[in-house]
């Protein structure tokens, strides 16, 4: 809903008209073009009223920051009359309130102010309203396999079953199969899930990442299982393998390092591939994948080295054409390469080179 | 909207009693949960036929990838009577209808597929349908000024606009003022944002960043001025500031390479920081944040060096708290650094360093 007044006011009313709760994100800071405050009491039919407590709680904030308190910031504080605030968790202050049976919940734009509001206050609300039933949902990560091909292993599954139910998700070379259960609670829920989970498995094989909702998660299982380290050389993917290495806390306990070496000279000097590699097959191709596979674990001292190379586009390089896509692993020595056909755009591309080069780590090492 | 054939068709009936057009997307896919054509066929009370030409163009997606087509992707090839096909970015065809003056446009839900269809076919259908007007936006990317303070500078601007309009978009550490115009044509439309951005750059000064809607690429194109290199060492952004600068295509022209140093052994062995540093002050440490700079400049020949490191939790590290975050810099021998508080959660605090390290950089080069 664009950033008007009335537009929406209206959008809260046709919402109410069609559930029993209303979570809205964004136009809580402040600036003038912030106006879910005034947009929920116009639809509450309520004044606004400024808050005392989250004045000196937004003043807090600014004083934590060392910065100095804006004016405009005090428009934060106002709530709807009736409504109960949430605690900001940057600067921007959330709040809840009821009519007619129906709850809105009012949550900062700022994904992670969202997020924790979310999770920490409106989640438990609604669960709390919604009485005995809790919903349950797991998720089966297919890699190499796709969304139709997943559905013809497993359709007799998901046309029998009604609780729990199975969704996919599909998108840049990983298919997630969703299992949701209903039930009187979530230790119900899960054991309604359980045996379905376990068939689905099954039928899918080592197509399916074990017990983890992320590959890098996995990955990073089986390297603590093993005590054992992860190096990486990147191109193509120029820090992205890395960073999704690193997204979770305790990555130090399994991730050595990375080099990006986007150039043919780095890849030379800092990753040590052979100029003769460069030279012949050249920087896309399976060979310069397992050198740089090699060159990363050697320069970290690593037990698994794992590589991406390949071309983005939308141009071509050495006459190779985009969506060329080569992965290496070297683990403890032996070393493995896998080419990928890449599509889609850039941004599709790199996505489906760090999804490769995770999914051969964890062949390799287990 | 969940996978539900009557939600859905309810969802279409309701968006076409508000607006003019309708963008629907997913639910495109091969498996029994894909549910668009169904509803649109509801909504429209017309039936699906199945497309001879989309059935060839589905069955040539998989000869390309080298895979057999499942039957079930078959169903991609159902259109709702009187609708135009738009064709198969990956496997999914999109399509356009029309009922009642409203145009529906249902497009796959993967994001570089959605992504190309809009650009490719929809946007510029209905900027037909919409006659001569043409809507233009220009962002002016603003750093280390809050959503607030930002606008204290560039209220009265904002307050006594019509056309141009002028909106925030803020986070992680960066703020865009997103001024729009509306003409008769494109020309027109930017004729009318250009005193108007110009006024704003005069009021931040060197919080905007000039001419680029990106940091990376407003440091690169600074970097290709100065036919200069950028190599950078990362330590609790993993690779993300690798990632961000080699975004676009075009970054060879200036990306020499990255270094993700996350251990102290890699830090000392890898970047060359000195180890009375890292027994010093530690590694989250501006002295830290310096040699990490000279050490990637260093290890690939660049004429600029950034680095990275802090803490980003959830524990502490070094008896530091998470938040704690320090950025180098060192541009043809000259280093400096700036220390950044961070805040929100681990994503966030790896958003607002990557944010820091650039600006440095920009900062240092011009």
């Amino acid at each position: 809903v664009g950033d008007n007044l009335d537009r929406v006011a209206a959008a809260l009313g046709s919402a109410a008209g069609r559930a029993d709760a209303i979570v809205v994100t964004g136009g809580l800071g402040p600036t003038p073009d912030d106006l879910t405050r005034e947009a929920v009491s116009k639809w509450l039919g309520l004044p606004l009223r400024r808050d005392p407590e989250l004045v000196r709680r937004v003043a807090d904030v600014f004083g934590r920051l060392g910065r100095p308190m804006p004016e405009a910031n005090l428009r934060q504080a106002d709530l709807p009359e009736g409504a109960h605030p949430i605690a900001p968790e940057g600067t921007a202050p959330g709040f809840v309130v009821e009519r007619n049976g129906v709850v809105l919940a009012a949550l900062p734009g700022v994904p992670w102010e969202m997020k924790a509001m979310l999770d920490g206050t409106v989640l438990p609300l609604l669960a709390r309203r919604a009485g005995a039933a809790a919903i349950v949902s797991r998720e089966v990560l297919v890699i190499g396999v796709g969304e139709s091909a997943t559905h013809e292993r497993i359709a007799d599954i998901v046309d029998a079953q009604t609780n729990p139910t199975l969704a996919y998700l599909a998108g840049s070379g990983r298919v997630r199969v969703r299992i949701t259960a209903k039930a009187a609670d979530e230790d119900a829920a899960r054991r309604l899930i359980e045996p379905v989970e376990s068939e689905v498995r099954g039928r899918l094989g080592d197509a399916a990442v074990p017990d983890h909702a992320s590959l890098s998660a996995a990955l990073g299982a089986l390297l603590i299982e093993r005590e054992a380290t992860v190096a990486v050389a990147e191109s193509l993917t120029g820090g992205l393998l890395g960073a999704e290495l690193t997204e979770e806390a305790g990555a130090s306990d399994f991730f050595a390092g990375a080099l990006v070496v986007y150039t043919d000279e780095a890849k030379a000097r800092v990753a040590g591939v052979d100029e003769a590699i460069l030279a012949g097959p050249g920087a896309v191709s399976k060979e310069a994948a397992g050198a740089l596979a090699q060159g990363a674990a050697a320069r970290y001292a690593a037990d698994l080295g794992l590589s991406t190379t390949g071309v983005a586009g939308p141009a071509e390089q050495e006459g190779k054409p985009p969506g060329t896509i080569f992965v290496g692993a070297c683990w403890r020595g032996r070393v493995e390469t896998r080419g990928v056909r890449g599509y889609g755009d850039r941004a599709n591309m790199r996505a489906l080179a760090v999804t490769a080069a995770l999914d051969l780590g964890r062949r390799i090492v287990s």
